[in-house]
């Protein structure tokens, strides 16, 4: 997979694509990374990227004619020809989930279009493919949204984890039917007076199975029920609430 | 504002930290921010953080009693005795929001607690005053999760941005009634056949602000209709669709 970043600060990634799986996918040639800084495009002496808003308002607001400038010269110098799949990072975007994370790996490349300042010319919108945002809250940029993006899709890379099995047990992940993970332990085990349940050293695994399924089950309806919907609930945890 | 970082990764964070406005921050002592790491008070000669699961399964658990005892080291030593609120990131959290954002850039010091491998030994949450997730989303570790929350959080923080104005016009703000922000435009007027909207140029201030609420509530009708509960649409707006 490749991801193509457009950032003005592509410095903010340097450790993040160096250290721990992103740093393995990238030297085991299971990730590509590209950068293109809008700044090279930008205009005048200043190179500017950014201008004052129509219609009054604080802020500035970046330039459509830099920024389509900067992902045309992305495209035209793909490896391959490959041609990235266009995603605006910005809070008007969709909510990114899981879904899109497992959508985003299968594909052989992407562009991530980091904003800055008050956001983009609205115009950008006809010259990507999708809008997506890291959740309901604001940021000065799309930087760190990026960050968790391609961390979310390289950990799902075929190779990139040592064990295929530790992305499908997960909290939101497909192989936990979508919901919370249950309870991890590990040694001690005892700590300040609070125990491991019996039945997880009981060797018995498919008590530890049904133990970790309802637990899994619990833990969703108590904080986040909404993730059950659709969800048929097994008998046994059913009753117990 | 301080932040205290539990992070058995602390380099990821140093760009982010210089970079920009929490550099600025920084700079200004608006922020302050503390790192230490649980590998510190690992155990044995290969200072262990972590352990197999109780119960079986793939993966390593981060163990209760070197993150407690790393913790509570930050608290031994926090300045003028200031504790911070602590903040568990992981995928079994409430989904932060801006309210979050508001309410944790109000607290004198927060402490972003991230885990790693397979997360963390359950009964670290007794040892937390809140447990905050970034998306319904898995990632490797809460290193930019801890980033994204520290971000909303700062820019918040008086001073810190230039124009205070700007925090409360965007997209999930208070200032713009939690809804999408309007579209922005600037230079060029025309791109590819593409013009700004008249209205933006008119110099009409009213008819500017008019349109831009219309078009904010429009916009949210469209991709984000649930975030319109309980806000009550205008009749000019209502009528059009």
């Amino acid at each position: 997979m490749r991801i193509d970043l457009v950032t003005l600060f592509p410095e903010l990634f340097e450790p993040f694509l160096e250290t721990s799986f992103i740093g393995r996918a990238r030297a085991s040639h299971a990730l590509g990374v590209r950068f293109r800084s809008p700044r090279e495009f930008g205009l005048g002496v200043h190179q500017s990227v950014d201008d004052t808003p129509y219609g009054g308002g604080s802020g500035m607001v970046l330039r459509v004619d830099v920024m389509v400038a900067c992902m045309e010269a992305m495209d035209a110098d793909a490896p391959d020809g490959v041609v990235a799949q266009r995603i605006l990072l910005t809070p008007q975007g969709r909510p990114f989930r899981q879904a899109d994370a497992e959508q985003l790996s299968a594909l052989p490349a992407v562009m991530l279009i980091c904003g800055r300042y008050e956001g983009f010319d609205d115009r950008i919108r006809s010259f990507v493919d999708d809008e997506l945002s890291l959740g309901d809250f604001v940021m000065c940029g799309g930087e760190v949204a990026a960050m968790a993006i391609m961390e979310a899709c390289v950990r799902l890379l075929p190779g990139v984890l040592g064990n295929a099995a530790s992305t499908h047990e997960e909290s939101h992940s497909p192989g936990n039917a979508g919901l919370l993970e249950y309870p991890q332990f590990t040694r001690p085990a005892e700590f300040r007076g609070m125990p491991v349940d019996p039945v997880l050293v009981s060797g018995d695994h498919a008590r530890i199975a049904r133990w970790r399924r309802d637990r899994s089950i619990e833990r969703t309806q108590q904080r986040r029920p909404e993730l059950l919907d659709g969800f048929v609930v097994p008998e046994p945890v059913r009753k117990k609430r």
